[in-house]
C-alpha cells in the first residue's frame, strides 16, 4: 500500500491574508513536501481552490517548485478541478511537471467539491456531470495521442493539432477522484482508470458497496482484477501521543467544518460527533502511529482492500511544526509498521 | 540598465524528441537559470510556444521550478501569449509564482509571434488585436483589484468574483512585448505600462521612431518622464573570442531562421546577411564582452536610452555548456563593464 499526503495550500492563519503570511504559508508547504520526500512518503498531492483562504488555484506551480527540491516522491494533483479547466492547458501543466520531475506525476481529477470555480470560469452547475464527462474524454485523448481530433460542447474543436510538451512518462496516470457518487465510480471503472475516494465523514465501511461496484464494473469491462487500484483520502493526523493528537486536531477541524457546514447546510461540529469520527469505524484517521496503522488496515479490510492511502491534514489549522512532526512519524513509524 | 536572458525551452537537438532528451533539455535550462542567479544577472525570462521543438507551453511551471533554486533573479514570462490565455488562469499562475519567489515576478505579455496557439484554443486571427486588447484590460483589472466585475466578448463575465491567490507584490509588473507595431506601442504608453521591444533582425536604430512614439505618448498621457521603461530583447551571445562567438552562433541561427523563414515567407539566411546583422548597426548582439558592451551602449543611444536589455540565446542550437559560459561572461564581464 502506498502512503502519502493530500494537502491544500490553506493559509495557516485563515484571517491573515498579508503578503508575508501568504509567502510563509507556501514556503512552509514546500518545506513539508521536501520533508515528505526525505522521510520516504510515497506521494504528495495538492488540491485546487479558488477562494481567499487557499493559495492553490494553480497547484501545478507549487508542485513544480517542489520538483526542484525532491528526488523520489510522486507529485499529484489531488484533485485538479477538471470540470472548470481546459484539458489542453491542464495537460500541458502536468506534462511540464512530469518533465521537470522526471516522471513523478500522477493526476487525480474531479468535478469540484467547492463551487466557486464554476462562476469564475463561466460554467453552470446544470452541466456539472456533462462538463466532467466531456473534459475527461478530451484529457484522455490528449494523454494517449500527440495529435488530437476532437469536438465537444464546452471547448473549441481540435482538428489534428499536437499538444506539447509530451510528458516524461509515456502515459501520466490519471485517477478519478470521487466523493461517493456511484455514477462516477462506474465511469472510472469502465475507462480502466484508478479510483481515489475521498472519505471525509461518517463511517468508512459504508463505502464498501461503492468499492464493490467499482471492482465489478472493472472486471465486467474486461480489465484484469490484479490491476485494480483504489485509493482512500481521509482526514488524518499522527502524533506520538494518540489522545493529544486527537485533541490537537479537534479545534481546527471543528472550526473548518462548522464553517463549511454553514455553506453546505450541515450542522455544527460537536465534540460528540468528532469522538465518533475518530473512534474505530469512523472516517478520521487520527492517533499515534500504531493506532493509525490499525485503523488504516481495518479501513482497507472493510473496503475489500485498498492500494493507496492519503492523509489529508490541512483542514485543522495545525501549525507547520505539528504537520512536520506528523510527516516524520508517518515516514519513521506508520509506513514501516504497515509494511511489516 | 538591467541585463538578463530571455530564453525559449527549445529542444537542444530539435530532431530528438525522446523523453530523456526532453527531460535533459528542461533540466539544463533550470541549471542555467540557477547559474544566471549565481552570476548576478537581473532577470531570466521564458517564452511560450505550442509546438514540437519547444517545451514551454506552460512556462510558469518551469519558472516555478526555478524559484526553488534561485534567490535574487527576477523570473519573467517573455512573452506570455495573452491573446490565447484566460487572464484569470494566467494571473493565478504568475501570482502563485510571485508567492513562491517572494515577489520576483515580472510578466511580459504579447500577441504571439508563432501562430499555432490560435487554432489550439479555438481563436481566429481576425480577432488578433481585439483579443489582446480585451484580455489585457481584464488582466490589469485582476491585477489591480481582488474582486472584479467585467464583461467582454472572448471570455465569460465576472460579477464581483475574487481571483486568488493574491501575489506577493502589490502589483505584479506587466510589460507589453511588441515586435514593431506602432499601435501596440501607443497602447502600452497610454496604459502606463513598460515596453519590451523584440528586435530580432535589421538595424536596431530603425526602432528609434517607435521608441519616440512611446515616450511622447507616455508623456502626453500624463505619466512622468522618469518612469519610462523601455527594454530591448535581441538575439545575442557572448564568448571570450568574438570571432569564434560569431562563428558558433551562425550555424544554428542559420538553421532556425531559414526554417522559420520558410513558414513566414522570408528568404534563407546567408553568411552575408548574418555578417551584416552582427556588424556595428545590426540587431544581433554577438561577440566578446567588450564588443557586446559597446553594442548595447550604441543600441541604447540609438534608441534614445533603454532601461533593460535581454539576450535571447536559445535560437541557435548552442550547447548547454556554450550557453552556460556565455551567462558567466555576462555576469563576470558584461554587467560590470556596463555599470562602469
Amino acid at each position: 500500500m502506498k502512503i502519502g499526503i493530500h494537502s491544500f495550500a490553506s493559509l495557516e492563519q485563515p484571517e491573515n491574508n498579508s503578503a508575508d503570511h501568504r509567502h510563509q504559508t507556501i514556503k512552509n508547504l514546500l518545506d513539508r513536501i521536501h520533508l515528505s520526500d526525505e522521510y520516504g512518503l510515497d506521494f504528495y498531492g495538492i488540491g485546487e481552490h479558488h477562494r481567499r483562504e487557499y493559495l492553490d488555484s494553480a497547484a501545478h506551480n507549487i508542485l513544480s517548485a517542489a520538483s526542484s527540491i525532491t528526488k523520489n516522491i510522486i507529485l499529484k494533483s489531488s484533485v485538479a478541478v477538471l470540470s472548470a479547466a481546459d484539458p489542453v492547458r491542464l495537460f500541458q501543466n502536468y506534462a511540464t511537471l512530469d518533465l521537470l520531475s522526471k516522471g513523478r506525476v500522477q493526476m487525480v481529477v474531479g468535478r469540484a467539491s467547492f463551487r466557486e470555480s464554476f462562476p469564475l470560469f463561466g460554467l453552470s452547475f446544470d452541466d456539472y456531470n456533462e462538463l466532467f464527462e466531456e473534459k475527461l474524454d478530451l484529457l484522455l485523448k490528449i494523454r494517449d495521442n500527440t495529435a488530437v481530433t476532437w469536438s465537444g460542447k464546452f471547448r473549441p474543436s481540435l482538428s489534428g493539432q499536437e499538444v506539447h510538451p509530451r510528458p516524461y512518462q509515456q502515459k501520466i496516470p490519471i485517477w478519478i477522484g470521487v466523493g461517493g457518487t456511484p455514477q462516477s465510480v462506474v465511469r472510472a471503472a469502465k475507462l480502466g482508470l484508478p479510483l481515489m475516494i475521498a472519505i471525509i465523514g461518517g463511517e468508512t465501511h459504508r463505502f464498501r458497496p461503492l468499492c464493490d461496484l467499482y471492482r465489478q464494473t472493472w472486471i465486467d469491462s474486461g480489465f484484469k482484477e490484479e490491476d485494480i487500484q483504489i485509493g482512500v483520502h481521509s482526514l488524518g493526523f499522527v502524533g506520538t501521543d494518540g489522545d493529544k493528537a486527537r485533541e490537537s486536531f479537534f479545534h481546527g477541524y471543528k472550526k473548518s467544518f462548522t464553517k463549511i457546514g454553514l455553506e453546505r447546510g450541515w450542522g455544527p461540529v460537536t465534540r460528540q460527533s468528532y469522538d465518533f469520527l475518530v473512534s474505530e469505524t469512523g472516517a478520521l484517521v487520527v492517533g499515534d502511529p500504531s493506532e493509525v496503522v490499525e485503523k488504516i488496515k481495518a479501513h482497507s479490510n472493510s473496503l475489500g482492500g485498498i492500494t493507496q492511502f492519503a492523509f489529508q491534514m490541512s483542514v485543522a489549522e495545525l501549525a507547520h511544526q505539528q504537520l512536520s512532526d506528523s510527516i516524520k512519524l508517518i515516514g519513521d513509524k506508520v509506513i514501516p509498521l504497515l509494511k511489516s
